[in-house]
């Protein structure tokens, strides 16, 4: 196999981004998109260069030209569509969360297991060169034996009170993206944490059920000790960092601005916010996180970042609400699902 | 009063600190010091034109010639000397903290309140021009509410482990400094603590019966959330840093560090590391701390470091500690003792 | 016209670039190549999309479908080519310089004004967002009326001699850029040039007749004043800085880095080298610039870098090897070509 | 020798602040001063402890208990005073310049070395540990050979044009301390410079016959190359930048900031403008200044900054002159004068 043919389930958004950056990976071919209305996306689709395009996703796991799927379709859907894509042989990349139930996600692993295909969970930081460079450093030694995790990650606006309500909450949403981050740089699985969380931004948000400023601490299997901070809006841009610090010394990510240029006028010296949002700030980090998918299944090899990954996750989150709802730390079992 | 005569109770390594810092004080004399032993201080006395030597420091609280004292003597002795010091109408700078138990402290600032002298606590941080100007920046509105704050604060190497058997452990000792600074860039009590610690630098530390690694998060009776993470070991140097995050944006207060200089070659772009530890990172905020010790006496006005901001930082302190043992949240009662 | 169908003249390693980069431009078709020698390049184009590939670039020329071609050929042939592709009226994208002697470059410019075509000029870092925002800051009127001007431009590694025989020297081949930049971001034409060099990287470019450190400083007809200065080795990496300074404050642009990665160890502070070198550096610059040629042209517009540019450059450059070879400043006439 | 007594000859701003610095140096005691006019000094010497005010600063000379002598007087009678110092052998600490003729100078450093005292010259600067790091890291090798020296020096506004007529001129008033760092960093003889001026600040400076902007390009001895930049006004504080480059890398001082507070608002991110003038920026580099100059006194060792550095940076401001007027550039014979 020289070439991954790709069917792409749903074309919202990040499907469509996904499709974009796609196409400039060499390795790759994407003949069918599905989703549940297609009509507004026949130009697109077109434009593309994409051959089929229908409102069943099962059409694309019956074509037998098709090696993987990307599943982008909302998150209520994986496990099931998980299930089936690989019953049906195919790899497949999803969007994360695999799902809001560890029930659900483990019963989707084990068949991905018993199947033989890859998954890749689409956690798009680990792809991001600032962060898997203090990813390097800390495996190399660097900075020794890890002590200390901080993570700082705040988006520049919240999203919709309709958005909330079907996002499985800060935690789940949000935040879940560091506690993905804290185990890819730390290399180490989450044994405890304890969650404090607030409405401070908007209180509708409080009214949905759900809080928009969280600090959470982690306590690592490796003996370290950690800490994230979220917040649903950050006036400034999307504030995205992280620090690992240990024997040997720290290793820090700073935020990307789209310019290095400063201005030094009687007010003061400025310089450039971060960039926007993770469209600008993860630009490099999607078009890698899709090659690098593309060269794994071509290789026989292991995805990057694996449905175990994804439920990990996914335990921490849930035992982030937990924690937070009771007031108190939480502790977290980390069996893993053994192929993946 | 257009001066102040100054005593100085004990003359160890912070007190001729403040003996050398206070000589460029133009609004101060300093007359006397006490020590438990003082033959090997002659000549260091008298090169500082102190005319009076003793090893009793009541000498002092006698002297009418005296209006203030500084209390620079083993934490023990603090809350007995306050009360003495306070009936013989002596103004106070205490260093902290005042002491290990909330009721001598109590106990201590009731006397310092009937006797309607002035009580400066030791929580040199509040001076150095970085926190100053975060703090500045939060009153003024340019952060606007604040939601979220933290604080890295890391020592470049522990101190020995016959150090830390008396010093009341790491939250005490050490962590008690960011209570304060929590305090002061806040401008709101603290509420609740969650601590988590580790013994990750040294385990003489951990036989000593104390940690050298932790995180705390913090609620605030404002509604924000906090987070202070130590270490009793940076090996680059004396890490120090502010955040106050919020509705309206953030400040940070990085490390200082010896020259602008940066070094590039082809191994990489190299700058220098933090000043190396208190006595080089707070030079000046030792200075401004006796300096407005002795102008807020001068003008008989309060202290810009109470006996109260000293108390409340030792019940977080106190919390912490119960909280790291109880392995859950502490609520912290936050009444204040009126007259400071 | 909804689509420029483009012909490439010469494809050695920039016009492959360009190749690349076209192929991401939606407004764009690739049809044509042209090079003296194409056998090793049939699958190159074939995995391009290219259909036509000939040694005799003006089949090209003749082609009626190819709207526009990129001279991307020999220094020495872009003169001639531009005036054959202005008779044939395509429109023209010239690699920098446009000619090694002024009087070439004002005849070619004087058939493309004729012919009524467009013609751009490769100054690819024009279209860096860093010197972008620069240029931007002071049309805007931020940083005042332009008082000096600062250029700092280092190679990582120099040429080799062969190069160097063939280059034009390092005034017409490495600092035109720069003396582009300057009028660039001044938006003011350079009136004299006072030339220093030396040969301190390699004797063996001394040897060739050329130099491989220069400093340069400029008088702007707005009566700025302004300074260059060159290396052909900056062993840290490619150094590429612009600073503005003027009535009312100062703009800078700084190196662009691979991440934002700090490790603080024992050693000290180290952070990325800035990017390698100009594939590296100008990545979206070089986007950019072909994308802006696609755009100008389907609108019938001025290139955003003219003829005339090149045209300056180029007296510019040979006015600063005058002042180096005679010791003294020298002036430079600023007549422009009137369409162009 | 323990204590070196002092008189000082000139007690305006210069003169008041070495007295300041000079009270913090233990090694150093100030008996005497002299000014032309006294009455409204008695209250200042007073607070200072010092004992003897005279207007006639022979008074000084005459007193046998005077070590040595600061002049601070106008640079007009620099020269006179020198050789009067001398002769009545008194180590000199002389602000600069020395004067504004080489023969002037020549002359009293001639005495100087007859009568074998010490003379040091005020280039503070050379004090400064941001400076300094950076000729050290130059001294050792650290930059490999130097190729390339940038020194970039602008006062936050310009002094009145009274100040202005009797200054020397931009090259002998202001650049003149950049000549020195020049030599100081490369620790290497100029021996040519090409200067461009312009007055773009003030026209008023014009009319005064002088220049507020300049940029002055400089050969070295080691074949280096450099340039200084010099406005009167950059109205965002006092910029004082260096950066040497060379075979093996570069090392570069930033401007220092009065806190390392950074302001992420929805406006951008706003840092702290450089420290406003040389009171601020050289603080340290002034005590430095005065306290190396008592050390060397008392050990009996050369100074810091000679006689002949003082005729080095002269000879250099004079040709910078001499090539601004000329328009072309003027080298420059370096011959020193052997004791110094």
């Amino acid at each position: 196999m020289n070439t991954v043919t790709l069917g792409i389930i749903g074309a919202g958004r990040i499907g469509r981004l996904h499709v974009d950056n796609l196409l400039s990976v060499p390795q790759v071919k994407i003949k069918a998109v599905s989703d549940v209305v297609v009509d507004h996306l026949q130009e697109w689709a077109a434009s593309k260069g994409i051959s089929v395009l229908t409102t069943n996703y099962q059409d694309l796991l019956a074509d037998p030209e098709i090696d993987a799927v990307f599943i982008c379709s909302p998150t209520s859907t994986h496990a099931q569509i998980i299930q089936e894509a690989a019953r049906a042989k195919k790899h497949i990349f999803c969007e994360k969360p695999v799902s809001f139930s560890a029930e659900q996600t483990i019963e989707a692993l084990r068949v991905v297991e018993e199947e033989g295909v890859q998954l890749q969970v689409g956690f798009n930081r680990r792809f991001d060169p600032n962060f898997k460079k203090v990813r390097d450093l800390v495996q190399q030694g660097e900075v020794g034996q890890p002590h200390i995790l901080k993570i700082t990650s705040r988006d520049p606006q919240p999203p919709s009170v309709d958005y909330i309500l079907t996002s499985g909450g800060l935690f789940m949403d949000m935040m879940i993206h560091d506690f993905d981050m804290a185990r890819y740089v730390m290399n180490s699985e989450v044994v405890e944490v304890s969650a404090q969380g607030a409405v401070l931004v908007d209180p509708a948000i409080g009214e949905a059920g759900d809080i928009d400023t969280a600090i959470v601490t982690l306590k690592f299997a490796n003996g370290a000790i950690g800490v994230i901070d979220n917040s649903r809006q950050a006036v400034y841009g999307y504030d995205q960092r992280v620090e690992v610090f240990g024997a040997k010394g720290a290793a820090t990510a700073d935020n990307c601005r789209p310019t290095t240029v400063e201005v030094s006028t009687v007010e003061g010296v400025v310089k450039d916010k971060p960039l926007y949002f993770f469209l600008e700030r993860y630009t490099q980090a999607y078009i890698e996180e899709v090659t690098q998918f593309a060269k794994t299944i071509l290789a026989g090899e292991k995805a990057l970042c694996t449905g175990n990954d994804g439920l990990q996750a996914e335990r921490i989150a849930k035992a982030a609400k937990e924690s937070f709802l009771a007031g108190c730390p939480v502790k977290i079992e980390h069996e893993t699902v053994t192929a993946q």
